[in-house]
């Protein structure tokens, strides 16, 4: 278990370090106690501090460590006021009052914990919040005690949130903004390969009898359909975030839910191709029609296939590119070639399974080439919001494959080398 | 925001309640200081306690509980243990022993936390493990104020933990797995809505011109989309739970993640099926074949919507019955009529636009009637599981609707009264 955890994602275990190395820290400020930090046993509120704050990724860390101190502040705060509220009622009063302003301000907090936008980004902030002021309301140290107290205590838990956010960018920072951006590339070529592998395995059954060993591909983007949950926190988490590598402060981290959404839609028309086609060792598009439809349905899904790729590439490397507009166009003359020749009628003498089976494969992907070219338009929109470099070369080449002709078209790209190779040359 | 949030879920403000009173009830333990109670400054761990532990569903609450005495138990000992060992190297020898062992089971209990399985049951009991043992190595007492520190912070803990539990148990419970079990029922009547209003929308539109307003409940279904990781942790959180209403101690929760996946397989052809299908405006099953298949098709769509509006209220009142295997054989059976329609090749002379629409139609419909027998089979499951009552009223209509012709079966069931009526009788 641990080597595959590790295995996963190594930066586990370096995080596992930093979370050891945060707390020596601390310790060490507790061994040496230097003159700045004579608090004796407040140590442990750095220590719980380090514990809490210190998460997986620089935006998490940070934004628990601010949600932590304002919090403690505006807590502390409230509650000192609300002291000196209830002792000017007298001992009974005042025990009557604190009651009080306990059950109201910790049950609204609570209540607005609800709120799926506040919860999203200050939900440790609130929890923090009722904490504190309920210590401090029921502490039962005299007022100018107390107010020491929760001074040390506040700059005990600064010092605790610096360390945690000092070890996490110091060390082998993980951006979860970084994440995000490349979860996103990453599902558009998970999306890719099953294009890729599609025709292959769903289409060519006739001519190549020689299996694929290695299937797991074509599965691949079957953990797209739940990714939601996840990009939604990714996105949350990356707007605390400072500059860093090509990203800003205020980066369109919106547009890569955007993006992410219509990459799902798409990964539901595979899981409905699936279900819909035959098992595979029933492909039977052999007949008259499937023959003259096979053809383009084959350069559909391989132009998808290198359109998604395309997109990702673009989104990973960050550069201004066109080449994917292109293929969109390959894959909707490939359509227009399908239409057509369905437009002729050759239904005469054809068994009813294989029309159902191939007008379905034809439905679902022209639906898929929408889809994809909603994802290319949503990719170039991020590409503007967020300023990607233009890339000269593949500009140049990108208009040398714009073709003239519809047929030569579609040859011309499929003759142009991989595009992976096109991209390792620049 | 405050009226919509408590319209969506009317509980949340008695959680709010809820959580003021706990704590007003720890603050109430502190003003009156019984003999059994002396433990000072320690009111703060009570504190933190509620306001921790206290969550808006039992599983929640017994689960972070347990997790956070257990923890706490566990790391204090093996602090006390491993202060026990660094006292005797010196004292030189103890402050670097001491952030050894800080070090090696603060990044180790880390890393275990990675762990998808123990994450998703223990996550809080990991964390509270670290603040625990750091404090206990890193605090400054004497061992022996320190264990009687420690076993006094331990009884605190278990104090508020009790309150915290109590209180959610006692005051308006919310059982997570009851709430699992409803939104598994209602994720199946949002599919149910949309079959059930598909063929209006989608297929009458040339008889019958009238437009339905309120088209929501078309649309309902896409919440189910994205509801897998909210099941999931639904699923662990009642886990925790005890015996409740009909549930059990060992309910069979995993079951309910079975069904909700082939629920979602069935929301993604219905997101696949809105995007083949052209605009309602553009709809035009008019021509000859269509209107020779779309009776067959209204019929599947209302039957799948009876089959999947019959397993909800299965799993609603958790009784046993047969009545949603009669609706998909009859949605079986208008398959197979379509399938001989399409067999006597009608095509001729229809045009290729409608030749793909009716395909696609059929084949997608085919897929979803698939589907809903697997959802019908591991609701079935469920209930031999669950040990579902039998209902013998429904048995008995049961077995009278059951047809023994092909054609007279669909009209039978067509005529019965609606399903919803029939319960309100029982």
């Amino acid at each position: 278990m641990v080597i595959k955890l590790e295995q996963d994602d190594p930066r586990r275990v370096i995080h596992s370090f930093k979370v050891g190395l945060a707390l020596v820290l601390i310790s060490i400020l507790q061994h040496i106690r230097p003159t700045f930090y004579a608090f004796g046993d407040n140590i442990l509120w750095a220590v719980l501090t380090v514990a809490l704050v210190l998460e997986f990724s620089v935006g998490a860390t940070l934004g628990k460590g601010l949600n932590r101190i304002l919090a403690t502040w505006l807590a502390g705060a409230l509650g000192v006021g609300t002291r000196s509220i209830a002792n000017l009622c007298g001992q009974k009063g005042e025990a009557v009052l604190t009651t009080i302003f306990v059950f109201v301000i910790a049950g609204s907090v609570t209540f607005m914990r609800f709120s799926p936008r506040l919860k999203a980004r200050y939900d440790y902030g609130f929890i923090i919040f009722i904490l504190t002021f309920c210590m401090v309301s029921l502490s039962d140290d005299k007022e100018r005690a107390m107010l020491k107290l929760a001074q040390e205590r506040l700059l005990t838990i600064i010092i605790g949130s610096f360390v945690a956010v000092i070890v996490c960018i110091c060390i082998c920072p993980v951006w979860i903004g970084q994440d995000l951006h490349n979860q996103i590339a990453a599902n558009m070529e998970k999306i890719a390969h099953f294009f890729e592998g599609f025709s292959d395995e769903y289409l060519k059954k006739s001519e190549n009898t020689e299996v694929v060993h290695d299937r797991s591909f074509l599965h691949r983007y079957k953990s797209v359909l739940s990714s939601k949950s996840s990009e939604e926190t990714m996105a949350v988490l990356a707007r605390w975030e400072p500059r860093h590598g090509g990203f800003r402060f205020r980066h369109p981290w919106k547009q890569y839910l955007k993006i992410g959404n219509l990459i799902r839609l798409c990964a539901y028309n595979i899981e409905v191709l699936i279900a819909c086609l035959p098992h595979s060792d029933q492909v039977s598009l052999n007949y008259e029609v499937g023959n003259k439809i096979k053809e383009s349905c084959t350069i559909i899904s391989s132009e998808c296939g290198k359109t998604l790729k395309e997109a990702s590439l673009m989104v990973k490397h960050m550069t201004m590119s066109s080449m994917h507009n292109s293929h969109v166009a390959n894959a909707k003359n490939a359509i227009q070639t399908i239409k057509s020749i369905l437009r002729t009628n050759p239904w005469e003498g054809v068994d009813y399974d294989e029309i159902i089976q191939v007008s379905t494969l034809a439905s679902l992907l022209i639906d898929v080439v929408n889809c994809i070219q909603n994802i290319c338009e949503a990719v170039d929109e991020l590409a503007s919001l967020a300023k990607f470099q233009p890339s000269q070369l593949l500009h140049h080449r990108g208009t040398v494959v714009q073709p003239v002709d519809d047929s030569v078209h579609v040859i011309a790209i499929i003759e142009t080398p991989p595009i992976l190779e096109l991209r390792n040359e620049n």
